[in-house]
């Protein structure tokens, strides 16, 4: 018998790995996930890129299988997919695999939540199909992740490895929610591969297309797993075939371990990041460090400059140019700005410590933050830019008028593995998100919901009452 | 003003080239293509990968809006255009655009067929748009064409040109249809960039999901536009940014020229090259050689051998390994056979001299064609490999018993713009391919639609007759 191939591997890991053999950490990630992408689902809900995603969507129509947060009428799992995928991603609040610096849950989190409900799946089930799926799409993700560069692979050629790797993960969590079969899952593998796609340049000069990627892949996964229940079959060497996935988006064939190495036994999922702030991930290590001088009760009105210390390959991203990054014309600017972000964290704010409404048009014009602002250089580190990026550090220095120093150093980032969020730290920024929408009683209904996901028959029940937020509170922020 | 980027070149290209100023051989050329891939899907309708494209896309349902071959309930426009797409590109019957070897028509008809049904678009409306998707798809492709190794790189990745490049111009073409104007182009070709896509690891290994990627292209390209329609907007430099499609599938920038060269002035259209025979498109001149000795009076019993000249490049793709070319063990695999096409074409059939009733499982095994294969070698030919891939070249070589050679060359590829086929020489293919699923009084009338589709003002007509297909025949061959 021939060795099996990468995808008849990651086949056979999606079936054998069911909710009774997975890590009770594992499990308890997953609902966290759960909770959170739900949370940011519902706080996107507003965007004109979520509503023209809705509108496509209804206008398609199609049978009515599941539900997407804000449309009435249930959709085509496919849709209800795109629909929630365009959501999960779109507020750049979801979460992060570090090194490799792509996001698990905005694609597979939507697409198996649709194949459940479709599929009639428990919560159990779904748990389960979530795990594979993030677990492929990391894996994928450390295939091109290139140590010597410190860099992506991916990335480097424009391709966003968020929605190709999501889009093939999300398809694994599809196939095992359709109960295709190692096989099955294989073969949706090898037919996902055809349809990931997702190009970054709109990161540079504009267009909204980004925000709609994890959506694409999340409906293209759902699709390729349905297709195949159909009958479409895929190559079993897709990954390190020669005219492959590797071949295609890695220029080559990476290290076979990154996908086989430990499978089944080491579970990456509850590593991956959190993210507790609605910034550039480069921004939270500044926050903290800001939030704790904030609780050392620094003065800010006496505060003469302050130095934040970055790895040097985030300078470029929230360092500079440095007169844009101190005088943000927008609330999404300053999701990218050092100087902004640090003053919100010396100044305070909601969720776990600064939340959605720190981020408006409004308080990045404000005088006060702009003045300290002012007082704010950003600086490479070469501590910092030592772990980096398995790490986004900061070290803050405030030189204060009195002539003293204080330093906070961050070189661990909140919401990781070494400092997680537990359930009840999520669901605090499930409330910042949902409770922007949603009546409070429902919010506590769905946040219990995701809690208790293991014990659920109906994944349905997740999403449904998310249907009618649009009659709740259509008012865009 | 800063100079136009390419995809707001095409932009305007694609609204400023209405069907008033098309010259008359691109309006020809266009309902040639469509008569064509109108055929080839109706040939194609029965096969189990067409079945499972039907039964996914029904499944779906939704908003009955266009009409998808054999499926008697019309069906979103995204969705008809995914069916169709598939039966497309399915037999390899469709298109080639060379050198760059992709074939444009599998993805632009169909994905222009669904839009214009859709909004109601007039025949010259659609084509127009067709005329416009097929010169952005093979421009595109023509920027991934390296001379110096007179290779595809989308190809020397595993990328698969035809889907990639046919998501791109098939959505310049909805675009038009849609009438989103030429910010509305550019915007399309920027979202449809992220959802291009297609790997061809399955020609190595295996899989029917190749069969599945113009459906996917088409159906993307259609979601594409509307997406735009209702807000989604794209980066202006999606082509040549930093982190855009060439540096995305072309591993860097490109010759612009590939793209601006001409635009709007010289047409590729009329240039792309018809397959008159179901087979591999490197056994074409060699089919038309031997039909030339055929013609002659060639006695074949008096045959001692057969030596088939062809471009290196294309030795391996249909005379190696030479004792598996020689026994094709089915009608599929005799597509791909130097020897199996030589003999077909000496012996003659259907359609334009080789028809699908000659690639069955059956003539493939049948003794007779095996002894006559058993004399034919396969060899490169210098001659031929210098012209390669801007011809498909074949020189034949006959050695009878009594000491003659006979020799044909044929260095120009039949279909091509050096031997035209003729509308009504596609009507004879057409016939042959839509023949074998409906009674020719349909197949009249279908043809007769596509030869004065310039006079039509609903193109929904085209396909409406054809949803009925598989009440009327729906045995597979």
């Amino acid at each position: 018998m021939n060795e099996p191939t990468l995808a008849e591997r990651l086949g056979h890991f999606a079936v054998e790995n069911g909710f009774d053999t997975l890590p009770e950490e594992v499990v308890d990630s997953v609902r966290k996930r759960v909770l959170d992408i739900v949370g940011i689902m519902v706080a996107a809900a507003p965007l004109p890129t979520s509503r023209a995603a809705r509108r496509w969507a209804a206008e398609q129509g199609g049978r009515p299988q599941a539900s997407a947060v804000g449309l009435a009428d249930r959709l085509p799992a496919t849709l209800a997919a795109f629909t929630n995928g365009v959501l999960a991603h779109s507020l750049d609040y979801d979460d992060t695999h570090l090194p490799s610096v792509l996001h698990p849950s905005a694609c597979v989190v939507p697409a198996a939540l649709a194949a459940a409900q479709a599929t009639g799946a428990d919560g159990r089930s779904a748990i389960a199909a979530i795990a594979v799926g993030l677990e492929v799409c990391v894996r994928l993700g450390m295939a091109g992740y290139d140590e010597s560069t410190r860099n992506s692979v991916f990335f480097e050629h424009g391709q966003h490895a968020t929605s190709i790797c999501g889009a093939m993960g999300a398809a694994a969590a599809s196939a095992v929610l359709y109960r295709l079969g190692a096989q099955g899952v294989t073969n949706a593998l090898g037919v996902a591969a055809s349809m990931a796609s997702g190009i970054i340049e709109a990161n540079r000069t504009g267009g909204t297309v980004k925000r709609m990627h994890c959506g694409w892949a999340a409906h293209a996964a759902v699709s390729a797993a349905q297709l195949v229940a159909h009958g479409f079959t895929g190559p079993p060497t897709v990954l390190e075939g020669r005219f492959g996935f590797f071949q295609a988006w890695l220029h080559g064939a990476p290290d076979r371990s990154a996908i086989t190495a430990g499978l089944g036994e080491g579970w990456s999922v509850p590593g991956i990041f959190f993210k507790p702030y609605p910034a550039n991930h480069f921004t939270h290590a500044g926050i903290d460090a800001a939030r704790a001088l904030r609780a050392r009760g620094l003065d800010l009105d006496r505060i003469e400059s302050i130095q934040l210390g970055v790895p040097a390959a985030s300078l470029l991203t929230i360092g500079a140019p440095i007169d844009v990054k101190r005088a943000p014309q927008t609330g999404y600017m300053a999701q990218f700005s050092g100087p902004y972000t640090v003053v919100a964290g010396l100044l305070g704010g909601g969720g776990l410590g600064v939340g959605l409404d720190d981020f408006t048009d409004a308080l990045a014009a404000d005088p006060r933050r702009r003045r300290l602002m002012a007082l704010v250089d950003v600086v490479a580190d070469e501590r910092c830019s030592a772990i980096f990026p398995h790490q986004f550090p900061a070290i803050l220095r405030v030189r204060t008028r009195d002539g003293r120093e204080l330093v906070e150093e961050v070189l661990t980032t909140r919401g990781g593995p070494q400092r997680p969020l537990s359930f009840d730290d999520l669901a605090t920024k499930f409330r910042d998100n949902a409770g922007r929408m949603l009546p409070s009683d429902m919010v506590e209904q769905v946040r219990d919901r995701c809690a208790r996901l293991d014990t659920r028959t109906d994944t349905g029940e997740l999403l449904d009452p998310l249907r009618l937020l649009d009659e709740l509170d259509p008012a865009p922020y």
